[in-house]
């Protein structure tokens, strides 16, 4: 048996943590690994906004926001709470913030733009007493649905999505006149602004990511003030991706910052300097089930499922496959491609 | 909202109907679907060995065989049942197999290449009457851990991969000695031959498959009477794939096929001729989010996790992306790429 180190953070789902805690699969293996507390699960404790190397402590003139830690990437409530205790959410689907409210989060952001037939999940997660907060970017959509009478206004804030980089086929521009249309159609609902610099995971230098960041951060802070100065609130000014998070040098007017991948890291994040191929806390176990020394390949039971076609590194310098091999201590095992 | 049809079969577990049912997913939607029997989910009545359209009857000349039903596509017992009762049954996992046992299989092939530190799983399902009869390739591994003589010889039958198109990484190819040298290292173990003519998805004509059909049977029955000259037993030759089950014209010397994908079918099928774009069942249904009309586009709530990167026909002649657009009822919405 070996590991592929830095598969991407899907396979966390795979190996079943989200239902009955770390290991579960690896609960199995006919003999344990060497060294359960460094491999192959092992939540990152380096924070966003914490230094890159090191302790999660603040360096002297390193911004720090409160952390809006992103659940989609671990699935995980035992992995979320190890990393980050009780704090505020961000969930990509409903399910992940019902699952998340279940266990006790009670400060979800739905970051994925809302659709009426979902209204009444959120109206459920609100009886609940979430705060549930919804994303939005057109402004038909409150007019019709979310400024209802029938809806406590209070109930539910709403944020309006920015587009900062093109990256994200969602949100408007700060330039938009949309901005403040959405914003006044909003009325009470109206919390905020959010935006998430999709581009900064194609930021391969730190430099880069730095700009990144800078152009997330002004992008957003530009409309909180294009709100404000309609005489609109704008309480929250929400920023953030793992390269971004980790990169920045200046959040001044953002409220919190959103990351997620953070918590495993993978070889995408490894491959722009964000991390390094030691920081990847997730292994996907397989059992050697065929060699064929003729072919120079040994064949795997772990298969399409397992691994994921979700292959960042592929749009990368270096293509890393299904992940880099390693043996059960998790040192990589050379091999030829 | 609209549909992705033929998106990949894994998406299946996606919509969760392995958990509770169909529909489990779109019991939330806002309005009904208006046509529920028909779409979007709609396990296929046509079956491998019958005719390529029309009811489930033999057409004159048409060979059929037992079908062992793969449930990898579906990985829903509820989906077996409906397409094919409690038939024999072919699993890629383990998992699968347990599933399949606690809702009542009783002859389930593991197709997978075996591991000793699975053993004790697979003795735990003998244990409850199942007869699992699992695969191998390599001389080396019964020796070493099925033959022991702490298990009963009987009770766990084993077939010999045979590598009958250079696909799979797994098999022997059927003039290897090492056939012969496996099939005695297995001792009473040994039940037969099996192959799996991946190929066949490749082949994008009617006559192309016919071939990789015949190919399939051939290697599989030169296997068979290469183990029975040696004087040792083949009662089973199992072969299959959804392309050679459809296209098969003579299986004689063959005792099961093995197809899953038919369940659903889905566009790498389609593209090859095996299926029309009118015989997917399986759809992902998805909410706009956002419309950018100077984009020319819109932004939907299927996210990479509903669609899947495992996009087969990124290496047919047209890759159909995600899927085709359809709308509620089905009808293909004609769009630009």
């Amino acid at each position: 048996m070996f590991g592929l180190r830095g598969a991407p953070g899907q396979v966390a789902k795979r190996l079943g943590i989200s239902r009955t805690g770390l290991y579960t699969d690896l609960a199995e293996l006919r003999r344990p690994l060497r060294d359960r507390s460094r491999h192959p699960v092992r939540p990152r404790r380096r924070r966003p906004g914490g230094p890159q190397r090191g302790p999660p402590a603040r360096p002297p003139g390193r911004p720090r926001r409160p952390l809006r830690l992103h659940v989609k990437t671990a699935k995980s409530v035992e992995v979320a709470r190890r990393v980050h205790g009780d704090c505020p959410i961000t969930a990509s689907t409903l399910a992940e913030a019902e699952h998340s409210a279940d266990a006790g989060y009670r400060d979800i952001l739905y970051a994925v733009g809302i659709a009426p037939h979902k209204l009444p999940r959120v109206a459920a997660l609100l009886r609940r007493g979430v705060t549930l907060t919804v994303l939005l970017d057109t402004p038909c959509k409150p007019r019709r649905w979310l400024g209802s009478p029938r809806r406590k206004s209070s109930a539910l804030p709403a944020l309006v999505e920015i587009d900062c980089d093109g990256h994200r086929g969602g949100g408007v521009v700060p330039a938009d006149p949309a901005l403040v249309e959405i914003g006044r159609a909003l009325g009470p609902h109206l919390a905020g602004v959010l935006t998430h610099a999709g581009e900064s995971y194609f930021a391969s230098s730190r430099e880069a990511q730095r700009e990144a960041a800078a152009q997330e951060r002004d992008a957003a802070v530009e409309a909180a003030t294009t709100l404000r100065d309609a005489s609109l609130p704008c309480a929250i000014v929400s920023v953030g991706s793992t390269p971004t998070a980790h990169a920045a040098t200046d959040l001044t007017g953002v409220t919190e910052v959103r990351a997620g991948n953070f918590v495993f890291f993978d070889l995408v994040m490894a491959s722009i300097g964000v991390c390094s191929t030691d920081d990847l806390a997730l292994s996907v176990v397989v059992t050697v089930i065929g060699h064929q020394p003729d072919r120079n390949r040994v064949l795997t039971d772990g298969g399409w499922m397992a691994t994921s076609r979700d292959r960042g590194t592929q749009v990368q310098a270096v293509d890393q496959g299904y992940g880099l091999v390693t043996d059960l201590d998790g040192r990589l095992v050379p091999t030829s491609s």
